[in-house]
């Protein structure tokens, strides 16, 4: 099972306003079919939600390298669903999403997870692969002033048992 | 550098046709950007030969982590290509492309560049990157009986410097 979570949230100089999330998971089949799963999903969520742009968060990749493969496959397939919708992608680092939402790089989950339920003025908690998928969206939203109302969605690949 | 050789056969039960072969490189950019000239570029090859199936070489995954995430991420790139063309994708390992193309598992490159240019009767040696994808493209072919003509791409992609 590999798990896409994703978060999408519009922004302007003043607030951050809750959009949607939640995540695409995959689990059986062969990897052609898994990628393509990814891909086609993302591509409908993006057709959707319509974001201006996506912001995706970096990996580890100091574990075994079979699993390091195949979550870069699948990072491949999630970066090409946005950029076939021509989207510009930003890639923060774990430490970077934490820093900006918690402002402790090394945060556990669980404060992520709250910070963001106050951040976006959530009534319940989302997922936890959301919960980071929006995490990474608003660590994206600190960086950029921009003018005017912009919906950026966040994406966090997770590393799955290997099946 | 990073490149992604492929080749073109077409082929029934009697033969092997050469079509055509060639490589896509990725140098500069940021990795969203190189995923994008990995993907579109392979599109515009796929809509070009219209090939009916590929077969994609399996990698080794042995090496430094950083590289396998990356190599991860380009070929998955390289198969959404083929799945938005709602090609059959098959995976072979180096191994059983060797077996199938020099006899011999174990063959050196040289080998099976020569092999590649006997087998599709070719007046001058293809790259080494496209001969991999063409002898990717044969093991595949060796493989299937078929009724009438079929086209096959192999898809080879080599990990190279990280930049």
């Amino acid at each position: 099972m590999r798990v896409t979570g994703f978060g999408v949230i519009d922004h302007d100089a003043r607030q951050l306003i809750y959009i949607g999330s939640g995540c695409v998971r995959t689990s059986e089949g062969t990897l052609p079919y898994r990628l393509k799963l990814i891909l086609n999903n993302l591509r409908e969520i993006i057709t959707h939600y319509r974001p201006d742009q996506v912001a995706v968060e970096q990996v580890f990749v100091n574990v075994n390298p079979k699993s390091t493969l195949l979550l870069g496959q699948a990072r491949g397939a999630a970066i090409c669903a946005a950029v076939l919708h021509d989207l510009v992608v930003s890639e923060y680092s774990a430490l970077q999403i934490k820093q900006a939402v918690v402002g402790n790089g090394h945060a556990q989950k669980a404060q992520v997870q709250t910070m963001v339920m106050q951040i976006l003025n959530l009534a319940s908690s989302p997922s936890k692969d959301a919960a980071d998928a929006l995490a990474c969206a608003i660590c994206h939203a600190h960086g950029g002033a921009g003018l005017g109302s912009i919906s950026t969605m966040g994406l966090r690949m997770k590393r799955g048992r290997l099946v």
